[in-house]
């Protein structure tokens, strides 16, 4: 027999300007909330009987700390606990990570609500179910996969972004454009101001993402693979420089779209323009204002073999782009992978 | 969408005399295994290139020494790990809770075989996915549901226990008996001797218990419930005397029988039919070599209220029997509980 329709990968998205509290139940159910947000916004925190302040940020997805998190939950949390008990996760990926793990496993699993509160999480790691935590320095290597039962995303809450967050969703958001519909691209322009773009855009970014894990929920098939367009270079580049998730991811995609030109999978006319959109969309020159130094070839070797733990002679999955909406993997050696590093100045000639 | 079928649970059985090594790929699978079996049967962790061996016990299964054991076995198992690597557990319900729990979140879901080796586990928690962690002294407060691949059977491994142990085992033989079929408890007896009289019923208890699963993998419906059939009081008696859970649960079903019977809803006649079998299987003269004095009324409250954590003003689920291979739940009040085990000689008389 299969599993039964109560564990579903289709959550119930729910656009809102406001907090929604009438989706709640204010006395029963816990809400796990980023400190900060809890600074920004107390009217929610307060609202709630049971509320979990944490610190957003990889430690909070140590697997080291997690036992200490869980009694400190049930410590705080009297309700008399069941499997209709509900999580409300509050903050950003980190916090949806660690909430969604939590919740995952709790009583073998509660209802659960993420409500992403940065760009990149609205746009990405909220959607498709995955939880994770951290082994020592080794990211997500625990976790499970356990869709929330619904995501809402708050227009005054993702609105108190930075640009400099704000560019750093659309990563994500420029990610699902490319690999998944030919016009995405075009339709995104500034002229509203960006955060307006993003969240207009919003829907559409997480139905191209959810289309793509319903054909492979478990990550099983390979299909759930082109989700890493742009992430292979981008973890050596987030691991080696230290810069943020969005940033190294659009450098990555950056990377991608070159080599796919390069390798003559993309038209050239493709590429430009691409190059061009990104240019408008003020990333050219965001990602231009920091200077980074080529890092040893061996460098981008250790990283990607660290980021797929695999040996030099092993193939990776890199994610290239064929046409616009058009996503193809194909395998690669490591060292196809470091020359083209060389070739674009990422990693110094030996 | 549902989830499609490759999480499944319907787990592959398999019986054999010695420990099927040919299932394994002994080069790449992580074995578990109890450090005592492992001095009984050195043979089987010998063969296997990555090795694992555990105390067996309550301790093991502690959420707060969790995370050694993750970081213990990732720099053991050196291989690089995919949904595709393997692990394998060889040990009783300890073993095979935790071994199941670790194998459901590493990478996000591994690939897992149970090898139970007591008769408890053979029998009832190797079948029907739950993996479980304590948090602090709450059992089995976190966990998942995740069915093992493949569930071995080893003959060799499992008639090493004492008959001690074999009686354990068949409290949860004759619970799925009493509540699955009419003719099952006829057909145990002695004649072969306690251990190969289980051996033989095995697959009949566990296709039982399978069949309740599958109509409520998650224990969403309530039908799983019945599954609990003698473990209310159990759990009170197992907590209380500090007795095995095995012979707790046959305490248990002698008490739930002896309920159903006084409110006349089990046949005065099937009552009897159940205890002569059951003095015939030797249980009788098993418990009764110790002596237990009552608790206090109150005891048996705080209990019962601790392992369903609810209010004393709470109705709980109890499974009652309507005739042999019928099992009935009804809600009933904490006050009625302990009246009936004031009635029984478990509770004293206030």
């Amino acid at each position: 027999m299969t599993i039964s329709s109560e564990v579903s990968f289709s959550s119930q998205l729910n656009l809102s300007e406001k907090f929604p509290f009438e989706n709640f139940d204010l006395q029963k159910d816990l809400i796990i909330i980023d400190a900060t947000v809890d600074q920004h916004f107390p009217d929610i925190g307060q609202k709630f009987r049971y509320v979990y302040r944490v610190q957003a940020g990889e430690s909070l997805k140590s697997l080291s700390t997690f036992a200490t998190h869980v009694e400190n939950v049930l410590e705080l949390w009297t309700e008399p606990l069941s499997r209709q008990s509900r999580i409300v996760s509050c903050g950003g990926g980190s916090v949806g990570d660690f909430s969604g793990f939590l919740a995952s496993i709790l009583k073998r699993g509660l209802r659960l609500t993420q409500c992403p509160t940065t760009w990149l999480s609205a746009i990405d790691s909220a959607h498709g179910g995955k939880t994770a935590l951290n082994v020592r320095a080794v990211k997500n290597q625990v976790g499970t996969f356990y869709p929330a039962e619904q995501i809402v995303l708050v227009k005054d809450l993702l609105f108190m972004q930075n640009d400099e967050r704000a560019r750093e969703g659309l990563s994500e958001m420029l990610k699902m454009a490319l690999i998944s519909q030919p016009t995405f691209l075009q339709e995104l322009n500034l002229k509203d101001g960006l955060s307006l773009m993003i969240w207009q855009n919003l829907q559409k970014a997480i139905q191209a993402k959810n289309q793509i894990v319903a054909q492979d929920p478990y990550e099983t098939k390979g299909l759930r693979k082109i989700l890493n367009f742009g992430h292979t270079l981008g973890h050596v580049i987030e691991s080696h420089y230290q810069v943020s998730h969005g940033e190294s991811v659009l450098q990555g995609l950056y990377f991608a779209v070159d080599w796919s030109a390069k390798i003559g999978l993309l038209a050239e006319t493709k590429r430009e323009a691409i190059f061009k959109k990104m240019t408008e969309l003020g990333l050219k020159s965001w990602l231009d204002r920091l200077d980074f130094k080529p890092m040893p070839a061996q460098e981008v070797l250790r990283l990607a073999m660290q980021d797929k733990k695999i040996n030099a002679q092993a193939k990776i999955d890199f994610v290239f782009l064929s046409d616009l909406g058009e996503a193809k993997v194909i395998p690669v050696s490591l060292r196809d992978l470091v020359f083209e590093a060389q070739r674009q100045g990422w990693a110094e000639d030996v």
